[in-house]
């Protein structure tokens, strides 16, 4: 499958530079837990079907504000179609990703070539597009907002009991806090991350 | 009352360098809506109330780990309880502002302030303490996890119905992300915040 996906690089990518110990602790300070993992592998089907529509929700917010939009255009300032449907594939992976990869040393490695490409160490590379050099940290942070809560009525309509949607909700949240944590590491200046 | 608080400023900081116009976008991207702000003001009085109550479940967490806790250790590898005691009353009256002011200038300010006050710029700064130079960035991002998540028991013990409490939680995460993110500025490289 992993051949399918232009430019998705997991498992053949740098070392992060976070030792693992340091991902056990921002796990911790989350507070993601083995009931967490038991709750994503709970939602996995359904998330992962339904990972296409959640990122066409995300990008169509994206897409209706100039100011969230940008960072995707080509140089004659219109939206790069080409760039947008290579990254969307991965987008959609990374959701997947998110419920099914442990987080090891693989997926360590991967958040933070995540985070690379979105700054200029690594914007446009993989794809060959000419977009502005960055997407600013405090859209992504931003976004953890509608990203961790479009779940829930995903697990409503897929027939999860109450209980069941609060505990996939705050596993996933968890672990799209944590992934997104990982992939601000670039942003920062030295020894404040 | 904030006389009150030692080193509480609000309303007398420094601008921000975000205009104000960059806020309401980021108010957009977070998906803030007036019918957030409404469901923050119904649970205004049960949030305040239990500000105290938050905010020491968050520092127990804190105080547990070592990896956390040793940000406000003093010189001699020890809590420094004397800062720690001074930043809970301004971290409790956080929860309080973040679901009673406005989202206007002075808020803005504030928040920026408080980013300052979580790196080398400020850090004790305002309480003459000699703790750590910095709160690194990862943690205060992997803490949205358990700030925006334990409202919710907050909200269900306090007899608001499960629709309620859903919204309420919403617009809470909202506001939780839209406040650290501004926090995150003074991390950042320059250009990709």
């Amino acid at each position: 499958m992993d051949t399918e996906i232009a430019g998705y690089d997991f498992g053949k990518v740098s070392r992060s530079p976070l030792p693992l110990s340091a991902l056990h602790e921002l796990e911790t300070a989350v507070g993601f837990t083995a009931h967490d993992r038991e709750m994503l592998v709970r939602a996995r089907a359904v998330i992962s079907d339904h990972a296409e529509e959640l990122v066409d929700g995300w990008r169509a917010t994206i897409g209706a504000h100039e100011f969230l939009a940008k960072w995707f255009f080509a140089p004659d300032g219109k939206p790069d179609e080409h760039y947008k449907a290579a990254i969307k594939k991965r987008f959609v992976r990374w959701v997947v990703d998110l419920v099914t990869q442990p987080f090891d040393q693989a997926w360590l490695d991967y958040q933070h070539e995540i985070g690379l490409r979105h700054t200029p160490a690594r914007k446009n590379a993989a794809d060959h597009a000419q977009t502005p050099a960055v997407v600013p940290l405090r859209y992504l942070l931003a976004f953890l907002a509608p990203v961790t809560q479009s779940i829930r009525p995903v697990l409503q309509m897929s027939g999860f009991g109450a209980e069941d949607v609060d505990e996939i909700h705050a596993a996933w949240t968890k672990a799209v806090i944590l992934s997104v944590t990982l992939w601000s590491a670039p942003y920062v200046k030295d020894g404040l991350w």
